[in-house]
């Protein structure tokens, strides 16, 4: 950050009794987007994790709650094709294009409370904060809730944002088809499920349609780096690249019992060689490599897999890598299936998500650099270095990688627990929270006053 | 079979109009046998396979084909507290215990048309012989379809016979849940599909209830062996030994983008580990492993599965190699579990199934051995040494096994093409099930006969 064009802003003086309440933003954290809750591990009402699936009853719950809740602050609020959902609290210059901070509602199947949870509340929060004290901020200030970003339930990761940033065409996410048979026994598309729950809006899925003069998420880190080093706030400069893979293994269905090992086609097999030669190419680069789904047909204990389906998650800071990753892979896999897989079985590749490695907006770091200075200032200085916040790349993908493709962006992190995310134990504590929260006022406050100049 | 104390018994001056009608048993297989049809491959009728999955609906249907079919050859039907059908056709004493011939009719998920089928409608043809030539034998001649031979729906194969020889107790076989959920979303239990299609029957199902005199299985070999050496009736002196285990493997759920390597506790990755290494270790003892069903949870494209559950289906000829295979699979899934997977994973294992090696009866045997010598006289010799009959033992397991706990009981195999079973495609030609059939009526008249001596 030391090339950024902009010196330091100190908002003090300005703002000086704009704090955000950790109160009122654990009682939304918790009560407020209670819907969904699942997973109990412990006696505390906290103690739940989260399986809000995108689109779901729970989804549309939280959404009206969502919608209420900006509405009662005075925010105008407007849904958009892909279920997005946006809050505007105008300012001075209406001219203006709104500073949005925002990030998803949705969560894992096995999800915590705080992934996605924490930025929308912080940016309600800080919406709030706005309100009470009647701030008359230079341009409007905004918050988005965005559709599906775990692209847990329909697999592809922020797609909603993805729409917005016309990156992925909006036919191809409404005809998304989520990963499970429903209770009735047939896969629903998004759009099916935006009807259903009354949150397919009129409004064009556009940043053309709906531009942002810039972008702010809060999010924990989901990882353990802030934590083992005994930081408080990571200043978001990028994100590492990834791939989503679903590959295809066709082999045999044949007995069990009488099928010699020399006549199979055991895809079952294949796949599993597969998988554990993934996890070795992608530790070979220093990358990530994960299979978190996997199907197989006919299913029954004494035949083969005829077909096995599975997911491949991908992932290396640098692009070349990833790329290096793919390629080695596609040509190891080629070579177990057909050559290390008894009579041989066939592959089929389908790409499911191409993020490549993302940098943030240099206005944008510095906005939150600034703010987590100040943040910080008073805090004991528990790093070894005393530095309490961190520049850092995120493991995940965000909503931000889209939006940074058509307005300036950055991100927040917050520690995270052991590291641990998608798990119902995921854990921010309060303090962290209301450090996150105060970080993105101050550096939303800081790009509406910088835009201004 | 040198050391057999019966000499070889010609039937022909007896018997020798009792010919089986090769139209009458294809039309029984593919028309009176139509109901869970399915997976089609070409345009004939009869090129589609099967997927009538025990006690489902199609399921009903047979039985109510098999129990008007016997009852219409004037057959006394009875259904045990399994489901199990008995057809019963009087000799002349009376007091004898039946001869029985029998096999299943329920199917795998993508079977075929012969495997368990072919057996059934074999017998009874059989019967239809006895029956239009007016034939009156020493004693009872009877039949039994056998539920859930496959294992394929409820995960313990030959469940039914099993308790029929009180080796597997009533309740625990009642209990068992179906492999996969309902179209309803939950599993049901034997007994509970036995109530709704209406085949829980009074009558114990138990060898003391309704004891055999002895028992004669037709099958399909499900194997490449005759097929390969040109012969045409297999002698079955036994049958492999086979364990079946569904194992269990916990990690931890994180997420894929921000959990390094090294702190994961991947179960899908550590499950593959172990499905590679029990296919090396059944391979290096020439024995075999499967895994057919596998299932992981959440089941989130980027997040690790918490769980992964597997079935391992291992066999060999020779008990003891089987222990060993399954000593070291135990060992080395340990190893890999706790040392060769990151943070390491915790394994459970569950025995569903332990099928010892069977070495069949030699008083049935010989029955089988004889009329097959007789039934191939006439053929071709194909099979370079002229001998169109061999002594073999069988890759699957089969219901015989439990009878031959309590009856003498001898199996006879036909013809598989490409010796694939369990598949859409398994195919016996019509040439092949009239002498497979031929040969089990030849057996059961010679045991018959040989009773009475
Ligand atoms: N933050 C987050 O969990 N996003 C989902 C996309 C990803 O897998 O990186
Ligand atoms: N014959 C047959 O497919 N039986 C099922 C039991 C086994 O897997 O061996």
């Amino acid at each position: 950050m030391n090339g950024s064009k902009h010196s330091f802003i100190r908002m003090k003086h300005d703002y000086a009794a704009l704090k955000v309440k950790q109160d009122r933003l654990m009682d939304a954290i918790h009560n407020g987007c209670k819907f969904g809750a699942s997973h109990r591990y412990g006696d505390d009402p906290t103690e739940t994790g989260m399986a809000r699936m995108s689109l779901d009853d729970s989804d549309k719950q939280i959404r009206d709650w969502f919608k209420s809740s900006v509405e009662s602050i005075g925010c105008v609020h407007s849904v958009d094709q892909m279920g997005n959902q946006f809050a505007l609290r105008p300012g001075k210059n209406k001219q203006a294009y709104p500073v949005m901070m925002g990030s998803h509602l949705d969560t894992q199947p096995t999800g915590g409370r705080y992934d996605g949870i924490l930025g929308v509340n912080a940016g309600l929060e800080a919406l709030r904060v706005l309100h009470e004290h009647d701030v008359e901020t230079e341009g409007t200030i905004g918050l988005v809730n965005w559709t599906n970003e775990e692209g847990a339930r329909f697999p592809m990761m922020a797609v909603a944002s993805g729409v917005w940033a016309e990156a992925v065409p909006l036919e191809t996410a409404w005809n998304l088809s989520e990963v499970s048979v429903s209770n009735d026994g047939t896969k629903k598309t998004m759009k099916q499920e935006l009807e259903r729950i009354g949150y397919l809006g009129q409004q064009k899925a556009s940043y053309k349609e709906f531009p942002f003069a810039a972008y702010f998420e809060l999010h924990i880190e989901q990882g353990p780096i802030l934590e083992m080093e005994q930081r408080k706030i990571g200043v978001v400069e990028g994100v590492q690249a990834f791939k989503w893979f679903e590959i295809t293994v066709r082999g045999r269905d044949t007995h069990a019992g009488t099928t010699p090992m020399y006549a199979r086609m055991d895809s079952m097999l294949c796949a599993a060689k597969l998988i554990v030669e993934a996890n070795k190419i992608a530790k070979g680069y220093d990358g990530l490599a994960t299979t978190g789904i996997l199907n197989m047909q006919p299913g029954s204990i004494n035949t083969m897999a005829h077909t096995v389906t599975f997911t491949l998650d991908i992932r290396h800071k640098i692009d070349e890598k990833l790329s290096q990753i793919e390629k080695e892979c596609r040509s190891r896999f080629q070579e177990i299936a057909a050559n290390e897989s008894e009579k041989g079985c066939s592959l089929e590749w389908k790409e499911l998500v191409d993020s490549p490695a993302v940098k943030f907006h240099e206005d944008c770091i510095a906005a939150v650099r600034d703010s987590a200075i100040e943040v910080c200032e008073d805090l004991p200085k528990s790093a070894s270095d005393g530095q309490l916040w961190k520049l850092m790349i995120s493991g995940a993908g965000h909503d931000a990688c889209y939006t940074n493709r058509r307005c300036p962006t950055s991100m927040i992190f917050t520690v995270t627990k052991d590291g641990i995310s998608h798990n119902p134990r995921e854990y921010c504590s309060p303090e962290d929270c209301e450090l996150g929260a105060q970080t993105l006022l101050g550096a939303v406050l800081r790009y509406d006053k910088l835009r201004a100049e």
